[in-house]
């Protein structure tokens, strides 16, 4: 033993550990070349470019890149309370070193006067203790007060960064309807948002702490046993640390794949729930319980190896990193005991070599804890850098449909040939849109889906204000597109759009949307309470909406505006629908578009909407198969009939009992062909 | 200091700890009373009933009998691989405990050496501790291992019973569509599961090892310092565990409201999601912020309020349970030493009072470790009250909701009164099912949503095996509802329904579902290949059946039945809906519902598809606004038009281009005034 442990001088160890680190970064750096060239041959996968992307989720450059860019959301100015929180902490991490040396130091006094049955000295230094108890108890929750702050300052300002790009204009519908990046933004948005902070949050004291102990004990150990014994303790680390981290390394993949198959067996999940109407029609719960099980199975499977792997690791893991360790701090500490010859020992008194030994001791067995730790910080570095990938992709996605790019699976056009399509170039964000108050014009514009479904090849129609609109057409035939790519919720793929400015088109989806909120918020929604005020809408005028409506009993039996429910479900479906409609009154807009909006409201009140709408001048489209509707509206614009051979889209016209005769006849005369066309693709019997 | 511990015999202790304890079970009992009569008063939240039931994840009896429930399932049998598991933990937790001890002494001896000097003492334990070393890394590993183990297989029994209950008929449809008490269930399916079972784990062992440890260093301590020192530390223990339990009171309740809070959260975000595309027509992204900001300003609040509320707890927390209980360690510990006429230390040397006390010392040390970690369970077992109180909830649902019984918040029936409607009342489950074969009837059934929206107050109507039926009305009018009465999806509130069973009646959604699997699986869906070798149809067959619908390139592409793809991913819309065709092809039902399904299929296509189906003896059910289908269909239950004066509900029929002539005659003497009905309400402008 002491033949090794003379070879182990501060030098000696020194050049030998430098030397390991050097060859390890070389290899390090090859290995990262090589495994970029073998990409390619993997067996194939439901979710293969997830895959390449979480694989990415190393602790490396990027890593780090990424993790600063992010810090400078998190902590915005040098001079910040997260900055100091930061400081509080390493502050309280110094002080909390100094309590557990002076802690270590005063138990020993107190354990030399037990040993020496000095009941006096007992008594002072277990007063002491005591006196200094409040003080330590006080270094250490401010210790833990800081690093929950920071965690929740972090999260804050990562959260409302977020949400500012998040909730941009119509970024939230871009991303679940636009773009299939980004799967589950909520979870994101909360869940990982939160770890992320927590797992950044616990590595800088986890990192800091060790780091900040093992200078301390070193500088103590050194003037204590001199400066050989920190260093080839320090030795072992490297050398035990390359070794580890070597054999660690199967550890992260399996990690990779562990997480591939708990998010494929979360996704057969929720897929279930989202078919659930279509499998249960097919009694398709046998074949899908059997795809849960094979997911579930393989997970189970994959989880079993991970354990065994663990266990046999954790074998080798814990003889290197714990039990050799120990045993190298013992050589290390009894090197000036057990050597007769050496210096520091040569007078002392057995109780000198006592306390010595002690002292040193317990820091050896401190500053081995904290080496261990930052082994286990290794650990928590290769976590991180999941959570900074994926908040990563988050921002860019974010950025990336702020400045309108998005990506997505298209339909690929091969395939589309097959149908007896002819090819169409699209490329999102190609038409142009114009902003002009009162007319609404459709030049050259193609339908399409966001992932490149064509659903008319070329639309050409003009509706002015004050000309009501009736739109029908079987399902899928491009009716919600037309009002989405009118909303700009979706890009013009081409042609020119003539609108109003968003804020004056109205949409009344078929199901109202009731925000969280009080009854006012319903009425008003979006505005808020400011608004109206600015607005001049006083409460009088929106009880006389609701009554308009038939909803005003509604108030009366709240008794307030500001009362708060889940209006989504304590309004009825035809109550609801309603509401909405006392929402377009009070925002009075130039267009609006009512798709199926009336399905459960009552002919009279039906009648009384348009007729309101009709006096203070809103223009409306109206997607319905109501015949009670069609009386309302007088133009057809029936140059836009179909486009496309599959689906047989019609738009068309109803009722003409508008009294104005020139309307009439401009429309008899100008519209004839696609007339005779809509009487025949819906009331085809007739002519047969 | 010695005039307090000679109070503290054992006996005394025990009483005084046994009547304290005695004590607060009593003012326990008192208090659960009285917060029972408490209820009520409550401040209005949105989730109140939620709030109340989380209330109850309190660890009491009613959280002990679930948990007993739960693991019932888990370990089904007093022989089996958990059971296996959980002894293996027992004893590989008894031996670390041996191996700590022994560490402890061997550790010691290793110290002597050191401190007396002997190179000789030194090597010999040295070499003692190297050779244990693989035995006690083994005990740790299999520990871990075990732990691993047992949750892995908690996890597998427990999820596989869920999923036996979750997809038996249709309760995985239910749970979503019919029933809202579970909200997410594929999140307590995957995470909820797992973490409960972690959590139930995590606690056998933290509950476990420290009593296992106290025991052991009672007994070795009792031996060492007698029973008066281990005697009083439990006192200790006992006085400031019943303290401590007092003052963290308010975490669980603080636990509870941070878990709302992160719920409600969570639940904006989703919601924002869910209502993304109505939210953006209406413009609603500040409104929308606002609200998510104001629940995450909420959490995070309460989320400040209690870190300080931590803080000022973990001040007198550490104090008391840590250092004040390393004073009283160090006062029990050193009474032999100091009172020098104690008989144990009369003639002892300095060496065996040195090693006497570092060996009780260290034991004594790692007895408030132990003593520390029972105080932590506690804050588990809170935790896991919660998850068992989920997992407990979702048990209940499934079980109710495979027996028929569901709760659903009702649309009042006094809002629909002001909408004009009679009284009906509904009885989920009232209606009676007869299956015979050939025939589908509607006899006075009423159709209305699960949540009590009545649609058609009474309907009738007859088709038989033979007798295409096209269905056509608004959106809302009750077409879907229609199939989901007669898929036996939705409960029937009255009347009586003669149809097919289940398996004989066949949906094709608009959006036809792919299941993951095989280019096959899509084609037998819900069919395993054992199903389809066992019906005896061939490969060849199936391949018809694409041919038959063009779809035949797809296996020309990919060259083999079992080629796996995400293919409602891979398959274009219209190519979906070609599928499903084939799907019916393969199952050749004796009823067919087509619910808008050819949208985007051409029309040889289409022909080829109902003539086909006319060929095999496949009945045909189509919601379908297109022409071209007209001429498939020969008779129109004109009886059922309408039955609710609000919703303009039409059943119309079209083409007459049938060559049989009594059909003809037949259709237009028995139908005529319905007829009439559906021209004036189709083709309504021909006739003004």
């Amino acid at each position: 033993m002491a033949a090794i442990s003379k070879y182990l001088t501060t030098k000696n160890s020194s050049i030998a550990g430098g030397l390991l680190l050097v060859l390890y970064l070389l290899k390090q750096r090859r290995r990262s070349a090589k495994s970029k060239g073998k990409k390619g041959a993997s067996e194939l996968q439901l979710n293969n470019d997830k895959d390449s992307k979480k694989d990415r989720a190393a602790v490396d450059k990027i890593f780090f890149s990424r993790l600063c860019r992010i810090f400078k959301i998190m902590v915005p100015r040098a001079i910040c309370k997260e900055s100091g929180y930061m400081i509080l902490i390493a502050a309280m991490l110094v002080a909390r070193t100094y309590c557990d040396v002076w802690m270590i130091q005063n138990g020993t006094m107190i354990e030399s006067a037990i040993i020496g049955r000095s009941t006096k000295d007992f008594k002072r230094y277990l007063l002491n203790f005591i006196t200094a108890m409040p003080l330590i108890a006080l270094v250490n929750n401010f210790l833990k007060l800081g690093l929950n702050e920071l965690k929740l300052r972090f999260r804050v300002r990562l959260t409302k960064h977020l949400y500012d790009e998040y909730l941009k204009g119509y970024t939230y519908y871009k991303m679940g309807n636009l773009d299939n990046r980004i799967a589950n933004a909520d979870q994101l948005l909360t869940q990982d948002v939160e770890r992320f902070c927590n797992s950044v949050v616990d590595l800088y004291s986890n990192l800091s702490k060790p780091l900040l102990d093992i200078g301390l004990y070193i500088f103590k150990l050194t003037s204590a046993i001199g400066a050989q014994g920190p260093a080839s303790m320090m030795a072992y680390l490297l050398i035990s640390g390359l070794f580890l981290t070597r054999l660690r390394r199967p550890i992260g993949k399996m990690t990779v794949t562990e997480q591939r198959y708990e998010g494929e067996y979360r996704y057969v999940n929720s897929r279930l729930i989202t078919n659930s109407e279509e499998i249960a029609f097919y009694n398709g719960n046998k074949r899908e319980k059997q795809t849960i099980h094979q997911t579930f199975q393989r997970l189970v499977d994959h989880l079993h190896n991970f354990i065994i792997f663990r266990f046999s690791m954790g074998f080798v893991d814990s003889i290197i990193a714990k039990y050799l360790a120990t045993v190298v701090g013992y050589l290390v500490v009894s090197r000036p005991f057990l050597t007769l010859s050496h210096p520091r020992h040569l007078n002392s008194t057995h109780a000198e070599l006592l306390e010595d030994y002690y002292q040193s001791g317990r820091m050896l067995l401190r500053m081995s804890q904290a080496l261990g730790r930052i082994v286990l910080a290794g650990r928590e570095m290769t976590r991180l850098s999941g959570f900074t990938a994926r908040i990563t992709e988050l921002m860019k996605v974010l950025k990336e449909l702020n400045s309108g790019k998005y990506e997505r699976t298209m339909v690929s056009q091969q395939d589309r040939e097959n149908e007896g399509v002819e090819k169409l170039t699209l490329v999102p964000g190609n038409g142009e849109i114009i902003n002009v108050d009162n007319i609404i014009k459709f030049d050259h514009t193609p339908l399409a889906t966001p992932n490149g479904d064509v659903l008319i090849r070329d639309l050409t129609f003009e509706v002015k204000s004050g000309t009501n609109v009736l739109v029908c057409g079987p399902n899928g035939c491009g009716k919600s597109s037309l009002f989405r790519v009118l909303g700009e919720l979706w890009p013009l793929f081409g042609g020119r759009l003539t609108k109003p400015e968003r804020g004056k088109l109205f949409y009344v989806p078929q199901r109202p949307y009731m925000t969280l909120g009080t009854l006012r918020d319903q009425v008003i929604y979006p505005d808020t309470f400011e608004d109206q005020k600015k607005k001049g809408i006083s409460d009088q005028v929106l009880k006389e909406y609701l009554d308009n409506v038939q909803l005003g009993h509604i108030l009366d039996r709240e008794g307030t505006w500001d009362m708060v429910q889940d209006w989504m479900d304590v309004l009825s479906g035809g109550e609801k629908q309603r509401m909405a409609m006392a929402r377009l009154f009070y925002h009075k807009p130039q267009f609006a578009i009512l798709d199926e909006c009336t399905s459960a409201v009552s002919v009279d009140v039906e009648d009384y909407i348009y007729s309101h709408c009709r006096k203070v001048g809103i223009t409306l489209f109206t997607v319905s198969h109501r015949k009670s509707l069609w009386k309302h509206h007088e133009k057809f614009p029936m140059e836009s009939i179909c486009a496309f051979d599959v689906t047989t889209c019609t738009w068309m016209g109803g009722g003409t009992t508008s009294s104005n005769p020139s309307l009439r006849r401009q429309w008899s005369l100008g519209h004839e062909k696609g007339m005779a066309r809509a009487q025949h693709t819906l009331a085809g019997e007739d002519a047969q």
